[in-house]
């Protein structure tokens, strides 16, 4: 039988070419790995259209968490303030991350079902001069909110505050110009809508806001300064990188490319949610944000109200028919979540669609109409 | 042609049947991988032949240095002091990452070219009652120095403080066994002796050390504690693992238990490291350390003192016959590496010698008697 189909937010199911990028083994000191290295930026970077050399890309080990709260400790300089723009757990986990690491932080709270609020945004900074960095999340994927991204950016450029972007799940599909954009840094990974393996983030940072960054971190391991003058310097990673994860994002970016890029990349993805929310109207399944703040990368679920839902049961008859959903994330509705994201087609989804459907005739919950 | 043949402190050569683990995506969150994750954590521990559950295998995302400093931030208590043993550059970046994260920290620098001095550690810590740790690395990668490992964890026993073991470039191979040598977590990493891919270390540590633990970390993305507790909790990693890179470990172990565990290990080492010294003693290339002190895991060479020489040349003539060296890293003495674990046998070792010699006599630099 096939590997299950994975429908989440990443760790993801990638194509077979970049699965094989992964059969060979590089020196993490030769200069074979360090183009392919170069070559991963430079493409990472043509993807916010950079303006002459504005912008610098600093790949790190480790998943998205790790860059951001590399991000956060090497731009947010000691006697900075962040106010991190929260509506689900990304958002609060960046607020976490700002006060583990010693630095002052507020949080604007929206709740986990609406976009940011931009007015309120506004006014806060209005009122609260002490805040330096805005920080936010571009797709909140606890829910695949959409948040209002060229807004937020304008104001707080109109404050004369600094933006980091955590575009984990949006990076590659969603626009994200630096031309039309004012921001700091775009934090993002190698295994959502790049299509990439898990294992390594990376910061696509001002490079004036990164010369500044020096000896600010609060950790040597997730020092983004040192990570980019030392490779700057020697054309390596600092330490030792995940060659086999930078040899598939390599390839992963060369497919990227192929397929039409940015623009490609959401029609594609736009076309699958449009497929899938059409898919679980018919199976009376709910979606559980309204279309506008709607991001094409996961659609939250209503667990249907009755009672023989059950998720870990759901999740394992899917499961057997090869579909690998995701479960939900919000506090205080019962949901689940299905990414539509990856190298998968609408085939697929109907194949998950139907799946679906057996499952919950099995379990005896009746298509809602 | 074939991919050169890595001779290298890891990334290293591995087999193709660990490469082909990672032609599968796993979700993260899903009870197959979930039990990928606990084998690998059960084989790690199996190796230090731990009595009851008196040790925990933590995994964490990233390079063995972010591991390390993840071990030292949740470790050792805000209050605390660590003593760091250095001869090399692995022990002062455990030194450089305690400072940065803030933490007392004191060295006792060996230079670059003797073991750790265990008279001079025992009366240290005889005059220094603020010591509550000390860090020392087993194998010092920067030049393959072997440390007396079992005297100075006696030494730090006897003495009431908690030593944290860098066994990066020894663990697998090179004897730790918890039952007789006293330790509160050893660190390491997939891809040296196990001979996984990068993108993974991991921390065995003394569960009630680990108990203590909560609280103290500098990071978020790198505590110990929360990353333990999380698992422990759900079989999950807490953030997105590196699937592919723990589907490569999982492999790996596989092969590494079918060949012998630790004791396999260590005589296969042993072996390839007796034929490249002998081999580079025939082509008048002499080994910088002594053989007491000589880890059977990289060896560092005298580069020849010939106006000719030149590493990069040398690097890349022997690179164009198939075998990729390592530079050294020593400060003093012109140096370079070559790694004898991997995938490899002695075949492979013969034919990077003779690539030795080609390149060499190419550069006219002499075979010296």
């Amino acid at each position: 039988m096939r590997d299950p189909i994975l429908l989440t937010p990443g760790p993801l199911t990638t194509s077979l070419a970049t699965k094989t990028a992964m059969l060979h083994d590089y020196g993490s000191w030769d200069a074979d790995f360090n183009r392919l290295t170069a070559s991963v930026c430079q493409q990472l970077l043509a993807i916010i259209d950079p303006a002459d050399d504005e912008f610098v890309c600093v790949p790190l080990q480790g998943s998205g968490t790790f860059a951001v709260e590399a991000a956060i400790g090497s731009l947010l300089p000691k006697d900075g303030k962040l106010l991190v723009l929260v509506n689900g757990a990304y958002g609060k986990r960046m607020a976490q991350l700002t006060q583990m690491m010693g630095r002052a932080c507020a949080v604007l709270d929206a709740g986990e079902t609406e976009a940011i609020d931009t007015e309120q945004l506004r006014s806060y900074l209005a009122a609260h001069p002490e805040i330096s960095h805005v920080g936010v999340i571009y797709v909140e994927t606890s829910t695949g909110i959409l948040n209002p991204l060229q807004q937020i950016a304008d104001i707080v450029h109109a404050s004369g505050r600094r933006l980091i972007i955590d575009a984990m799940s949006a990076f590659g599909a969603l626009p994200l110009n630096s031309r039309s954009l004012r921001f700091d840094a775009v934090i993002a990974s190698s295994n959502k809508c790049l299509e990439g393996v898990p294992g390594m983030g990376f910061v696509l940072a001002r490079r004036s806001a990164l010369m500044e960054a020096e000896g600010n971190s609060h950790s040597l391991s997730l020092d983004l300064h040192q990570q980019w003058t030392y490779m700057q310097r020697t054309g390596q990673w600092r330490y030792t990188p995940p060659t086999h994860v930078v040899a598939a994002l390599a390839s992963a970016l060369e497919q990227y490319q192929q397929a039409g890029a940015q623009a490609g990349r959401l029609a594609r993805y736009q076309q699958l949610c449009d497929h899938l929310l059409q898919g679980l109207q018919r199976l009376g399944l709910r979606s559980f944000l309204p279309a506008e703040i709607q991001a094409p990368i996961i659609v939250t679920v209503h667990a249907p109200a009755h009672p023989h839902w059950n998720f870990q049961q759901f999740y394992a008859l899917v499961k057997q028919r090869g579909y690998i959903l995701y479960p939900g994330k919000l506090t205080e509705v019962e949901s689940f979540r299905i990414g539509c994201i990856g190298a998968i087609q609408a085939a697929d989804l109907d194949g998950a669609l139907a799946a679906i459907a057996d499952a919950l005739a099995q379990m005896g919950i009746p298509q809602e109409q």
